[in-house]
């Protein structure tokens, strides 16, 4: 079934029915970065729209108002509005300046206000200044296309401290057509558990109802952006919102059929890829870390486990100084709050360099040192860790920690 | 009731009834550094004993067998041994190990090897060369003494990354006697939360019984040690342990009474003096995070918001850069799994450089950014977060995120 499923070129414009633009509208000081993008539905056409929100309790305030649009909109929308640099949250009057900025885009687009979908990331507690959006707007709306640049420049107008830009989009075949997902995404810093200052919106052309379309994310999302973690810390403004134009001409998707399948799998692949892509991005980070728990009793124990090991300070370190301390490793399990037989944990680290058994059956095992730090030394790290109790695995990715995070986190807002 | 507790100079040698040693026997290689202790009460006399432990699943073999000793004695000992350099856990032969090492010590000490409380911290996963500790302690029973110097060569040689030793001692009056409670401790990485590799060892000449000593330790554990985070990783080796002499005749304590509540009160001072020190001795630490959460609905909501600030990346990060972005605290409320309602969060950052309020009813405020640095450059600074919806407190300790933290945990084992 995967075989049909191929990345091309691209990201929100890549599928039928989206345009986008990204410029500096002024909310931040250096002028070579875009801090606002708007994706919009191709002459304003009605797409499915779903989305899922942060977990934190102390939410933004765009995401008060996008929540509000979706539900009066039955789960439709036509634009995207999203500006980098302030959060625009934990301000007196965070829901008035969101509302504003949908009001003005809306008014330009000439659409209704509540056809918006609208997102803040950066500092919290820093007032929103609406001027730099309205007196960009006119601008942002004439640089509306659907190029290769077009959608770069929205990708890069969401970044804050990315130091690449993310946009994918996939092709496959979906009742004999066609069928294109495209994706930019924000992430960095604050992300875990359940997607902390993680922006991502998805466009498609398939046709598919507001419902179902709400189930796959959340569904996809699951095992996908919530396995990510960066630092531990979870965002007060994360949101991962999907349109779909519905113009690839399937047969609209409104079960969980065959299609429904095609299309999840494919939305997993793009999520997936994006995932790790942030975590290899996350701040300061030279390395992405995977761990995989294998043969765990419940997908949820897997997936506990999976995050504590990626959570760990001291694992985080440790690979960053490319040292096989599987300690550590063992301890992050062993405070996950999971309970398993400490005497089955198989551990072993892989990379392009080769791979290496540190633990077996519990005890940690005498190793190649030599080996071990080159295999440690890559880009990408594997840690792979059997229980073996169950039959159930999970993956989570997340990154080193490096004397760049604390130099970024000592002083973000300067 | 307070004004008769008083710090005094020493450590666990202060309390009548009590000789420690601490030497260099090659654990380690740097020759400088002691890595074996021993305390041990005057004469072989009984104490009764109390310990508490890690929640980590995987568990130092060293603590399986103090459990196992404290048992079969029914909650007394009559000696410590505690080696730094390795954990010895997750070896195959970690227990006989252990054991090995209580029944050298035993011997040595002319008492039965189910009479010791026996540690060890350092690296997990090493095997523990038993010679080195064998063909030590001769001598490491030939320096026991209760003078100041043997207080301190004990509590420097259970050190494993701390900067400084750990040793306190306090006198108070009960039963119209002078009694005294003493203490080492090591701390540094890796604690949080429930004490990991955090190892203290303490000492008291007052007599209770082993099912008081127990309680009362248990229970002033909760609010102490239990409240420090470094680094957010729990060990695997953590243990606090005390043991009574019972020698400044007081009327044996075995029950909650008025005896029990003074002594319960000069532990939690001296427990409390040394988490604050742990915290702010956290592997690379510059500063001492103190998070008093106010007005909460209940104690186990106040301790869970005050650990989730302490522990936040981005809170200890932005603490090293001094950098008043209170967003950061919010947000790490939001996340702690607590209820709460956002627009009641008031929020001042303290120290001895003044105070400032950075968030009233939920919203962050703008702030004199000049004090604001200012206050947060001091060595010791406090968040206070005040609910306003009930009427819990809770403190907990912590420090900031520095360089130093990544390089020391880059490359621990070398």
């Amino acid at each position: 079934m995967e075989s049909n499923i191929k990345f091309i070129d691209g990201g929100v414009v890549a599928p039928q029915g989206f345009l986008a633009s990204g410029i500096h509208c002024g909310l931040r000081k250096n002028k070579i970065k875009k801090d606002l993008a708007l994706i919009f539905s191709k002459n304003g056409k009605e797409c499915t729209a779903a989305a899922v929100y942060t977990k934190n309790i102390i939410i933004g305030a765009p995401i008060i108002v996008t929540k509000k649009h979706l539900k009066l909109k039955n789960g439709t929308a036509k634009a995207v509005i999203c500006n980098s640099g302030i959060a625009n949250t934990c301000n007196p009057d965070g829901i008035e300046k969101a509302d504003l900025m949908c009001k003005l885009t809306a008014d330009i687009l000439e659409i209704d206000e509540s056809d918006i979908i609208v997102a803040s990331t950066g500092v919290i507690g820093a007032v929103l200044p609406i001027e730099p959006i309205q007196n960009a707007l006119p601008l942002l709306k004439e640089a509306l296309g659907d190029t290769k640049e077009a959608g770069e420049d929205a990708a890069t107008a969401i970044m804050t401290t990315d130091t690449r830009k993310k946009e994918y989009a996939i092709e496959f075949i979906l009742d004999n057509k066609p069928a294109r997902i495209g994706l930019i995404a924000k992430g960095s810093g604050m992300i875990e558990p359940n997607m902390a200052t993680m922006l991502s919106f998805i466009t498609t052309d398939v046709d598919i109802s507001s419902e179902i379309l709400q189930n796959v994310l959340t569904d996809v999302i699951q095992d996908t952006f919530n396995m990510i973690s960066i630092d531990g810390d979870t965002s007060t403004n994360d949101m991962v919102s999907i349109m779909a134009s519905g113009l690839c001409g399937n047969k609209k998707i409104i079960e969980q059929n065959s299609d429904y399948n095609k299309f999840r799998e494919a939305l997993y692949i793009i999520c997936e890829k994006v995932s790790r892509f942030i975590a290899f991005d996350g701040e300061g980070a030279t390395k992405l870390l995977e761990c995989k728990i294998i043969n765990a009793n419940t997908k949820q124990d897997a997936k506990k486990l999976a995050k504590s090991v990626i959570k760990s300070s001291l694992v985080k370190s440790m690979m960053f100084g490319a040292d096989a301390n599987s300690g550590r490793i063992l301890c992050a399990l062993g405070y996950s709050g999971i309970d398993f037989d400490p005497e089955k944990i198989n551990v072993k680290l892989k990379s392009s360099a080769g791979e290496i058994s540190t633990c077996v059956n519990g005890f940690i095992i005498k190793i190649d040192e030599d080996k071990a730090k080159e295999i440690l030394s890559q880009e990408i790290i594997e840690i792979i860790i059997d229980m073996q109790t169950g039959k159930e695995n999970s993956v989570a990715w997340g990154c080193d920690l490096s004397y760049e995070y604390v130099r970024i986190n000592g002083d973000y807002r300067s």
